[in-house]
């Protein structure tokens, strides 16, 4: 406890507001002479990062933290990075032989995309977590997988119309990029350097493909996977920002996976909307009823939690999957989280890469035993029961799987109609081609993927509301069912 | 004002974090002994409890301040609770004999599910308000109500299909506590108690069925209805979050009653979240300019309003519809407010259980008169006058019943449509079953439940928008009834 | 720079609870009179007023600022203003010649609507701006669109049924302001004067026709277009109100121009909302870096931006589209920006006033060149690169050119669906009608006026996200089109 004290002392003492130590001196001289020009150059990164704990405190000090709250997982870092904060170079200088985005820039070998391998100097534990995650695996996941890449193609290939016939082209790299991508990640290649005319005069850089991005499971151009900074936004790359919901609405706020949507009119999202301004978002471990009275999304799936006596309630994980038993989106019913993160290497029985077949029956050998449910389901549970009886919470949980199972069962019923569709040849099914770019699987893709969904996370979030019954829910879902049935009537005749 | 003065000295000293008074030994030794384990057990409960005034203030203090702005309502208190702050006992073992889910625990008959029977003791007058309220009763408004019924199984049983036929089971419990009921209430019901290991070895507990939930109109293990949790969620209990509009988007958020989302885009709903930081949301009577410069949802329908100078403008209250003329919801028109909040008993002259006829006449007697609906818009319009002048409110009122006698037209329409494929055998309606259940129906549905709603609270709630156009406004309306008509023709060839 | 000290000097001994100055003796005599009845009955508009920058500066203060972000643009203010605070009476009265809401008002000419013309006095260059804004035109723009009024009247009008036939009447003036008009602006017409019983006694008033109304192309009593109230709402009139992005969202969030719903789930906005409560929205200029660390709609759009040394990034500015090279709303196809504000004028060469042909063809000589393109995007992109670097903004912007042309390619081949069924009979097109006002006709509009803008502004706020995939966006457009072919097949059999 007296070194939780100390090291918030050194914090305490070297923000830069609070004049008590000199972070100039700390600051490498690399940083220093990235600073001098980038200062004016790129105000807005530079203000962020000076806003932030990387340009406070050292590897060292985060070493010397022996609490639970320690934020730097690795025991040792480079002799050349320990004793000043991390600026710019500290990140940007890293590991150049790996990147091949690196460029020699003023003398420095510097590289455009800091990457989780560049973090995992400081932060290895996390970094082993996410690459472990099924987050960092989402562009293969997606580009990987055969029947994916028709849903890809459906929704992002332009549509045209001549002579009767609608054809749609396969999507380009750009729209790919701004669609899907956007949160699965991009592949980042490396073209010939081009030179710019700068303040210090004409400049060589290089120039990368699938740039912009900072999806999750981005492929980096020193080979590894993922981003940190889709949770933890550059420059400040702050824990508080990661603990507040916006952070996971960028990516899951839409139909297919509304968990922001479903938060946000939540009893929880409730309490936090009404009471965030009072809470700290800072303090590691984050003590409920102390720091917060109300999960945001990380506290369920991400953060080290405490008692207010400090006692641990859940470890810190930045594997997103360690306290989720169900996997409560398709394609294209709810089933038990996959074993791996590479979910692209599963198969049904019928040979498609899908966790279950059109049926309902999960690819078992893929998917995480009973008793590893129980498990993670128990490891949730340890937050829920911080304030809830045990009573509530098995009527919660009993709750849930009640809806996995009727939702199951009515998505069985649109896609039993579909097949029909596809038997009686109304429509070409996967036998065929895709199985997602006509008028009534688009119908069906929307049971599944919006409706079903919706109804899950509704029900998965701390209970029902609108979600869960008339808003994207199960009005949506059964109405959407009934459509089938009205449109193949009408075509079969 | 003295007296106001003092309360509000009372409350300084014994703020926990003043250091002025001692809370401990205010705390009756019941709730002593409940925190000596749950401060550990349940540090959520606890800290949440710890930040609410019912932890600083006793009911012998609350009941002293006798300036408008008092919030114990009741004149006296029982002589154990009087002068001890409001604790876990204090509402949990209060009228044991009463609750059914009381049970024996280390000496306490403490009971799980504290009622707005057990809020009373404090706050008399808001528990008579509220259970006059049609919130109080939104659990048998839906489920006495035998064409709710219809509509409830529609969206919540579980399709199914087989040799070309769609079957629907009655949704099962579990299913309408996770949708419809969340907000409406559940009965919750006590089964035989069950044995669970804790920290203090093997003790007993009831099990109960219909929990958890937080519905506004829930039935209560001793008899109540209603909930105060969903407004003012546990264990703060705190008036500010009820002020603030999250509240209550947690059940006016959806496209039937799109109340929070019109509020967030609507000029009130602009000032708020650019200036709520600014505003103090613990005063009360809530003075506005002073306290707050634009309405929440409770300014406008629950709060005590004073003008900058404390004269009244709107007294507080609890039966919500004291200042509401106009129901803008269906079914399936909008109608001046019915005259008692259990809407179960009202009969159209069809024999059906709907507050106006299939063609727009309105069960009158039901319904409150012409007079009464003058009179509650008076009374909300003191709330508007306070800002606007009366040509402004004038305005917009005959804005509101312009768009209430518009969307009654149209909506009328699309149950012509309706009704011509009910009489043509197209679909079947009430005279033969459910006229929710298909999926013509289901578009009928649409247009007078989400889109015909989502026109109205625009206009109600200070003007257009996005949400009377474009944003599940007019333009879907239309394009329901002109897809009712296109459904129509095609399949009455 | 001094001066700007002095000014924050000026300021600070003049706020209201500084107590280092007297207010009082500051506010006009006729100020004081409005105020002496107008705190008590309108306490609301009042204490909003002296929470304002109005109620502690006067002009001669204000322009005594010399530094870039002085807020008052006039070199002059008449002799009576200039050394009073702006009060109820420096606005209600000025200009009463030119106010046909004018009437006599306890011995001052007081009119009600006050306007962009009143403002001017002490913002002249702003006022000039926006003049010249296409937002002050909003009115126009709409009204004087015939193909548009098809449009309105396809939304707003009232549908009956009748003998199997659908018919619709024009809308009314009241349905037309509560929808459409309340962003665009009403025309506001002075009635015959009516007596109302006050507190001082009976009185007379005006009665405005189109009131209330704070549409952004508000036609005035005065006869000026617009209004500053719907980005500075009463009585603070508050910069760092238009700010925040929720100022915005009144107007631009429903699927037509979703922009706040793309920021809300942007980068950006995620930051934003996570970091705002440390934000500085009142600094002038706004120094990136320093007083925010990512943008609202106002930092890319509007406010005048500096660097944290204070260096100019952009120049503020009224007129929206000075920073914009794309227009990304159609009607039908996104295009170059519109030369003038007033876009009625536009007519393809077919003859309709829109600025592309139904095929896409621009109505160039209506729409700026690409040099002015490039030019306003060089304008914007001085922002982009205060925080990113060349190569960012260059990928990003390759992204949304690509963006503008593959969704007016799917664009296209819905609209030859919609001209294949106008050419077949199946639907009356705009040679035989309105385009607008049958089934497949309000498909098509949801193609390109909600999908394909969501795609568009998806794309162009920072990337993707589900609104550019799930959310409204590339799915939908797919699928709207697939709806159109799969009806177009089945009435054309």
């Amino acid at each position: 406890m007296l070194r939780a004290i100390s090291f918030a002392a050194v914090l305490l003492c070297c923000l830069p507001s609070s004049g008590l130590c000199s972070e100039t001196a700390r600051v490498s001289d690399a940083t220093q002479a990235c600073l001098s020009c980038h200062e004016t150059v790129h105000p807005g990164v530079v203000g962020d990062w000076r806003s932030s704990r990387h340009s406070a405190v050292t590897p060292a000090e985060g070493m010397a933290v022996k609490t639970p709250g320690r934020m730097v997982s690795s025991e040792t870092a480079p002799d050349d990075l320990v004793n000043v904060v991390v600026g710019c170079a500290e990140c940007h200088t890293q590991n150049p032989g790996a990147h091949k985005d690196s460029f020699e820039h003023n003398g420095y070998d510097v590289h455009v995309v800091v990457t989780p391998e560049d973090c995992a100097t400081c932060h290895k534990t996390e970094r082993a977590q996410y690459a472990d995650n099924v987050m960092a695996h989402a562009y293969g996941n997606l580009e990987n997988n055969t029947l994916y890449g028709m849903l890809v193609k459906s929704v992002n290939g332009t549509l045209s119309y001549d002579k009767g016939k609608l054809a749609q082209s396969e999507p380009n790299a750009e729209t790919n990029a701004d669609s899907c991508l956007y949160c699965h990640g991009t592949i980042i290649e490396v073209g010939a350097p081009v030179a710019r005319d700068t303040v210090m005069g004409e400049m060589e850089f290089p120039v990368l493909t699938g740039w912009p991005n900072q999806g999750a499971g981005r492929m980096n151009p020193d080979g590894s996977m993922g981003a940190c900074t889709p949770c933890h936004p550059r420059h400040a790359f702050s824990m508080a920002v990661a603990r507040k919901p916006y952070a996971c609405k960028e990516c899951h706020n839409g139909p297919d996976v509304p968990a922001y949507k479903v938060y946000s009119a939540s009893k929880h999202g409730n309490i936090y909307a009404s009471k965030f301004t009072d809470w700290n978002f800072k303090a590691t471990p984050w003590k409920i009823g102390k720091d917060f009275t109300a999960p945001t999304c990380a506290a369920c799936h991400v953060s080290l939690l405490a008692g207010a006596d400090g006692e641990i309630v859940a470890e810190r994980t930045h594997k997103m999957t360690d306290r989720l038993s169900w996997r409560i989106f398709g394609p294209v019913y709810a089933h038990p989280q996959p074993k791996l993160p590479n979910t692209d290497i599963i198969t049904n029985k019928n040979g498609l890469q899908l966790p279950t077949t059109l049926d309902g029956q999960p690819a078992t050998e893929f998917l995480i035993s009973s008793e590893e449910m129980q498990i993670r389901r128990k490891t949730m549970q340890a937050a829920c029961l911080s304030c809830h009886a045990t009573d509530w919470v098995d009527g919660y949980w009993k709750r849930l799987d009640n809806t996995v199972a009727e939702t199951n069962a009515t998505v069985l019923a649109a896609t039993r109609i579909m097949q029909a569709a596809w038997n009686k040849g109304l429509a070409q099914g996967p036998d065929k081609g895709s199985p997602f770019d006509e008028y009534i699987e688009n119908i069906w893709t929307e049971a599944w993927l919006f409706s079903a969904h919706s109804v899950r996370y509704s029900s998965a979030m701390g209970g029902g509301g609108d979600y869960g019954a008339f808003a994207d829910g199960r009005i949506f879902l059964n109405m959407q069912i009934r459509q089938m049935k009205d449109w193949f009537d009408l075509h079969a005749k």
